[in-house]
């Protein structure tokens, strides 16, 4: 990944960050790298996410998963950082595999997948770092009832990665199941390139080593400047921008095949740093479609917002001629001409747009993608003095529903049913 | 559409609205009401959008598609307003056909399309209210010219809306493709229940009398205050937040089946009201998948976001036992119980939260919520005197596009092509 930082600088954009400000900061990102450093050397909690390309051994993965018959439809049940990663790695690599990530206990939704689905073809990985997420479990029980209904050997279709002492876990154990651990002190978010997602991956046909090949040259060329690492560039040109009110980041790649990275990078970002009052709330888009939709707001709406593009070569050639007035046209050629049209027209107006550059849209660019983005936010969150390992956040809802599910009376589930208290109809 | 905003209410909201200022705001709205009435009534441009359920006629669009045999693919080319709305309502109401919008120019997802679809089955509604949108037209002449090389006659398989006096109005009067006008005065984001939508919709099987018939609901039972309009409660409500420094709205449906009507509100909000350096900004999400991801930003990030919860009533039942801790688990009820329990955490932690209620996820009832979203939308610049009808912002990027396609030499064009001026790689 390589990155194009010009454009969010004072004055160019307002707000921005100036050169001055960028050098005084690059002290700051140089301490930051210590302690990223020395938090992967050590092993620490979160850090440790970073060194996944060395730490992860991808044999072991083809090899568990070599025996399940993973021709056909390949779904994948999880939540959250189980089931971005595996989605954007899918989107990008395996778009002509049929695949499903069920995210959803949205019963409409998952009655009508399993007419659609060929179940005695299809095979699953179910993922959860807990062995206990609701959603998770419930979900799999539904594709797990529904291949024993029918008289499909669910055990020999399935493979899972989830902690041995839990329920999750208890269930695949009994079954006699292939199960991966989940990497230990590494949140959800941060996994993609691990037992979490990997095993789906493989069963993709995707280039397992690749990512993590490209995983490993992000991790090795990690330099205590921001001017010479594009991770660090990324995250300290973000947490600066955030502390002079850009609260906002429009993350926008010029491929419909990286749509599934803009949604891993949101959970990332918003899960990772919202937090304490502040935080930078990331906004998944579509190149050039958003210029249809978003684009008036991004150049003429409060100035709290920076546009990141990721922009990709795209191989394909295709041209065509539909009019005398437009003459031939190319789509990679107009494709390319719409994003920077878009960028500069931001640009003029001293809206800040940051560019990311993939060199192409493989394996390895993927993998040191995933990489660089998780090194910008671990900088980012040192430079602003956030945990960007944690989300406490989350807690209450979650026990809420499990104090239900377990018939217990508490303040919370009481404050479930507060009574509304304006309704209009 | 019923709505609940108690939750946005000060002191519980911080910042809320206090039921004080409401009132207050109630004699705005009534002003508000009146312009809007004048302009629905005097069939001013913007306005008449609200009054598409009366002036659109189901029965020429049903009898002119009719011809076309639409058993198989349906294909929808346009941008923005020409294929959200499109797309929202195939998502919703024709989940089980096979349809496409091709919103997107993006070579190697298009190729990759054209091997997907069988172009013998398929038929075609390209769609551009100017008639001259690159991106519609360059998508067009490619699935065109392939079924013209598949020696399919697209001819009979394409219906078209446009502008005649238009390169597109004049391709498909020179190949006598039916062509439906668009309506004048309405822009592309509020123009889904017209001849811009409603043809694809009426080909993918969908009942646009049932739309249009929710459309008029919501039209007249429009009233001066916002206490009986939920409409308008949602308008006003969002306006008085955003004075209060609310400048993000995450508008999180509680069905998948209710994603793109999500995208569609996107457009709708950023388009109308990010302009002046105001506005607030529309964040597509999914309830339940994003607790998973975006909760500990809602709850822990800046206080400048409210959360918009639409909630729908879920008619499939599915029940399963996915382990003795959780008991018999129904879908419906958990997915319920997920949403109430995610709005009371971030209730208790004084975020706002406004909930949307949807009766049922069928036509008539979508397109009451399409028309009572545009009128919250048109009161919100109402309230906070902006032209909810315009996109200056847009122009600039556009038309750097046309020069160069056309071969001059611009200041736009100039713009581009300055150098970067810090890049790291």
């Amino acid at each position: 990944m390589n990155i194009e930082i010009g454009n969010a600088l004072a004055p160019t954009a307002i707000p921005g960050v100036s050169r001055e400000s960028l050098e005084r900061l690059d002290d700051e990102v140089s301490r930051a790298h210590e302690r990223i450093e020395t938090g992967i050397e050590a092993g620490r909690p979160g850090y440790k996410a970073l060194d996944l390309g060395d730490t992860v051994d991808p044999a072991t993965i083809t090899e568990t998963v070599e025996p399940i018959p993973a021709n056909g439809p390949v779904i994948v049940v999880g939540m959250g950082g189980s089931a971005l990663g595996a989605r954007a790695m899918a989107r990008a690599l395996a778009p002509e595999r049929e695949w499903y990530v069920l995210d959803t206990i949205d019963p409409t939704k998952l009655v009508r997948q399993l007419d659609e689905i060929d179940l005695s073809q299809a095979v699953c990985h179910v993922v959860s770092h807990s062995g206990n997420t609701v959603e998770t479990r419930v979900t799999f029980e539904v594709i797990r009832s529904a291949m024993e209904d029918a008289g499909i050997e669910w055990r020999d279709r399935t493979v899972a990665t989830t902690t041995a002492e839990s329920p999750l876990g208890e269930l695949v154990e009994a079954a006699d199941i292939p199960r991966f651990d989940p990497p230990s002190g590494v949140p959800g978010r941060y996994s993609v390139l691990s037992e979490m997602a990997l095993p789906s991956a493989a069963m993709l046909g995707i280039d397992i080593e690749g990512l993590l090949e490209g995983a490993r040259s992000v991790r090795a060329e990690l330099t205590p400047s921001l001017f010479e690492t594009p991770a660090y560039a990324y995250g300290a040109t973000m947490a600066a921008l955030s502390s002079r009110g850009v609260s906002q980041n429009a993350f926008i790649p010029y491929a419909e095949d990286l749509d599934g990275v803009a949604h891993w990078f949101g959970q990332l970002w918003a899960e990772s740093l919202g937090k304490d009052g502040i935080g930078q709330t990331p906004i998944a888009g579509r190149g050039i479609a958003d210029h249809h939709a978003h684009l008036q707001r991004w150049r003429a709406g409060p100035r709290d917002l920076v546009v990141t593009t990721l922009s990709v070569d795209h191989p394909t050639s295709l041209t065509v001629s539909p009019g005398a007035d437009l003459g031939e046209v190319d789509l990679t050629t107009l494709h390319e001409l719409e994003r920077k049209a878009a960028e500069a027209s931001l640009v003029i107006d001293g809206r800040p747009v940051v560019r990311l550059e993939l060199e192409a849209l493989d394996a390895y660019n993927l993998g040191a993608l995933f990489v660089s983005l998780e090194a910008a936010c671990m900088l980012y969150g040192e430079l602003r003095a956030i945990n960007p390992f944690d989300q406490p956040a989350v807690e209450w809802a979650k026990q809420a529903v499990r104090d239900v599910l377990s018939g217990y009376d508490t303040h919370r589930t009481r404050a479930l049913d507060d009574e509304p208290i304006l309704h209009i109809s």
